[in-house]
């Protein structure tokens, strides 16, 4: 790590320009006009990567056999050097790794992730990524991140101006959103690469007591999920209204109208915090989490059931959905494959096994604190650590925020 | 981050077909040969990116002007946060960031880097992209590394057989690398990219007497370097071997026994750990150190002497260069700019001030703990915070390790 630094206060310019006065208030801001800032009309942040956000995951599958070799050896040896303390190790397979340090009783929590732009603002952009990071301390149920870096790819396909508008606010907004969660951005690491990266790594100290190893659901226990569905299908049908040919194959089924919010909603989701939601784990006893992104829900879902303790599975009965885009992914065919658990979601929210008798509550506490809804999404019975969403599960749509 | 895991326990054997059944033997490896791995004689795995090692990183006076946006705001408003602890809050501008904690004192050390391919051995890559991760902690007199997290970037234009040696047998190499350093692998991330990425971050959770803040040189300082420059070079006149034109440009003043030679003391080099290196900075009260990577040895000198508290200048007079590839560089015209300090370098050695008094005893006692020669380079005198290399350095020729 190495950002130099002795260079003219001026940068900011760009950034500024978005800002209407005020970096907090984001009802204020414009949304990114490419042409205030002397780029084209046309100039677009998600054609500089092949792929979109959590989309560009390795498959589970895949990954699973490459980890491999990563994952044998922390085995008797690496166990006995912690047996003197009675916190668990926690590796590769959760959200975060949970790692027993030298000084009095704490724990290091930390976690990292990178993907592609999926949304044409840098400067939400910025945020989505932050809040995409966080997420997974917050899925453990951790509520103060200590440290961020940030991680970035810089397309070697981007123009120097193109450059030097996008990246400031793409880091303005990584680090905006870092400071909305009470933490800060110290560093980091920046490359060229063919495709434009954004990503960051998120560290926190912290008492076994701060975090929630997600591994206690039992049986009776209740699903809540704290974020829509369908973000990818959002910024791809937003995407296709620049693109005759495939708009057509959606426009029966929904408006431009229509897709402009579901876009919005999208992006106001996935830049917001799972903080709250992980804060209210603790309150109302949470028995585990995990957050919904690159494998969709039914693939992390699968992920959470597969490290209880118990003899436990997840029913899936109820897929809260962005207005429309349930409609959008029939009229895709097998593409999306959202309403099978299967579409990736880019800081998605958190999958909770709640106690059944504290979920309502957790979720009009949430509703109150926010503003945002939570749904309880399915239940928790005797299984063999497995998910699935049953034949015809009742699709929630979740109607764009006023 | 979300690492899954439940797969079979099958996908080591290639890693294993390398390790001459003593993973840790280095010395018993044998190289790497695509055909023992049924791949074609022709793949390198420095062909899946356009960019090699850390001259992926952008310029140092761009990334200066986008970083602009991260610090600006590490105001008062942060100080204040921060004044009822007595630890200096360090960021952006050198190795690693140190963010005090809110427990007992403690703070957190850590850094990220990652980069692409530059040697075709997978399993050294591995092992280099490792050590030059931690070199970051080391340049601050860390030698304790509490976790580590893996980037990795599998190339769009891998075949399935590909990725499935290839990627194993880096992860393999960098948590060898790790274990050697007394640290492990938790976690990481995994994604598609069109260049083939390689990376992590390492972090510490430390005393303040654990870190040495590099801004206390002072006049009649000397500047001691750990390893030799060369590396950039050396990986090209090997990659030249394979093409006439670019050979035919040094064939004069090289013959293929020293490139594979220098190659190899590359490679060696480069897998290196720095941590003996910082180990004895606290021994001999060593005044700061950074290591030097992809902006070169004077780009690193720089941006050290910019950031000391005295008034004084770095001046380099010599140039420790793996044998021979002064000559190349030289043949080459400006391309490298070796012997301006400007070649990018990865995994390099410590540039350590250290009192001119126990410098010699510094380099004595790294060459016997680790048989590795270490040269004082230059001297610091008065000055405005600047670092040259004078007009005729004297080159020293770094022969290859027997």
């Amino acid at each position: 790590m190495s950002y130099s630094s002795n260079v003219a206060q001026d940068s900011l310019a760009a950034a500024q320009l978005e800002m209407a006065g005020n970096p907090n208030a984001l009802a204020l801001r414009r949304p990114f006009d490419p042409v205030a800032h002397d780029l084209e009309a046309s100039f677009r942040l998600t054609r500089f990567a092949d792929l979109k956000g959590r989309s560009c995951k390795v498959p589970q599958d895949v990954l699973g056999k490459l980890v491999e070799s990563l994952q044998q050896d922390y085995s008797q040896q690496e166990q006995d050097q912690f047996m003197h303390v009675a916190i668990p190790r926690i590796g590769i397979g959760l959200d975060c790794s949970v790692t027993p340090l030298r000084h009095g009783g704490l724990c290091l929590v930390q976690t990292t992730d990178f993907f592609y732009p999926l949304v044409d603002d840098p400067y939400m952009m910025g945020k989505i990524a932050c809040a995409n990071v966080l997420s997974d301390l917050y899925a453990m149920g951790v509520t103060e991140c200590d440290n961020m870096l940030m991680l970035l790819g810089v397309s070697t396909k981007m123009t120097e101006k193109e450059r030097d508008v996008v990246i400031p606010l793409i880091m303005r907004g990584f680090k905006d959103s870092a400071l909305e969660a009470g933490t800060s951005v110290t560093g980091g690491q920046t490359v060229i690469n063919p495709w434009c990266t954004i990503g960051g790594v998120a560290t926190t100290i912290c008492q076994p007591n701060e975090y929630i190893v997600p591994d206690n659901a039992v049986m009776g226990d209740v699903l809540v999920l704290t974020k829509p569905l369908g973000t990818q299908v959002a910024v791809n049908a937003h995407q296709w209204l620049d693109q005759p040919e495939r708009w057509n194959r959606i426009k029966l089924v929904v408006s431009e109208e229509d897709v402009r919010k579901a876009y919005h909603r999208a992006m106001d989701s996935m830049s917001r915090l799972n903080r709250i939601a992980a804060r209210l784990m603790h309150k109302y006893n949470a028995h585990g989490s995990t957050d919904v992104t690159g494998f969709g829900l039914l693939g992390h879902a699968q992920n959470l059931a597969s490290h209880q303790k118990n003899e436990v599975s997840f029913v899936i009965h109820n897929l809260p959905v962005i207005a429309k885009m349930a409609a959008v992914a029939k009229a895709c065919g097998n593409m999306f494959q959202l309403l099978q658990g299967h579409a990736p979601e880019t800081s998605g929210g958190l999958l909770i096994c709640l106690p059944r008798e504290q979920a309502a509550a957790y979720c009009k506490d949430i509703e109150k604190q926010e503003g945002y809804q939570a749904w309880i999404i399915g239940i928790v019975e005797k299984g063999n650590r497995t998910a699935r969403i049953i034949d015809k599960p009742r699709v929630i749509e979740v109607p764009a925020k006023d």
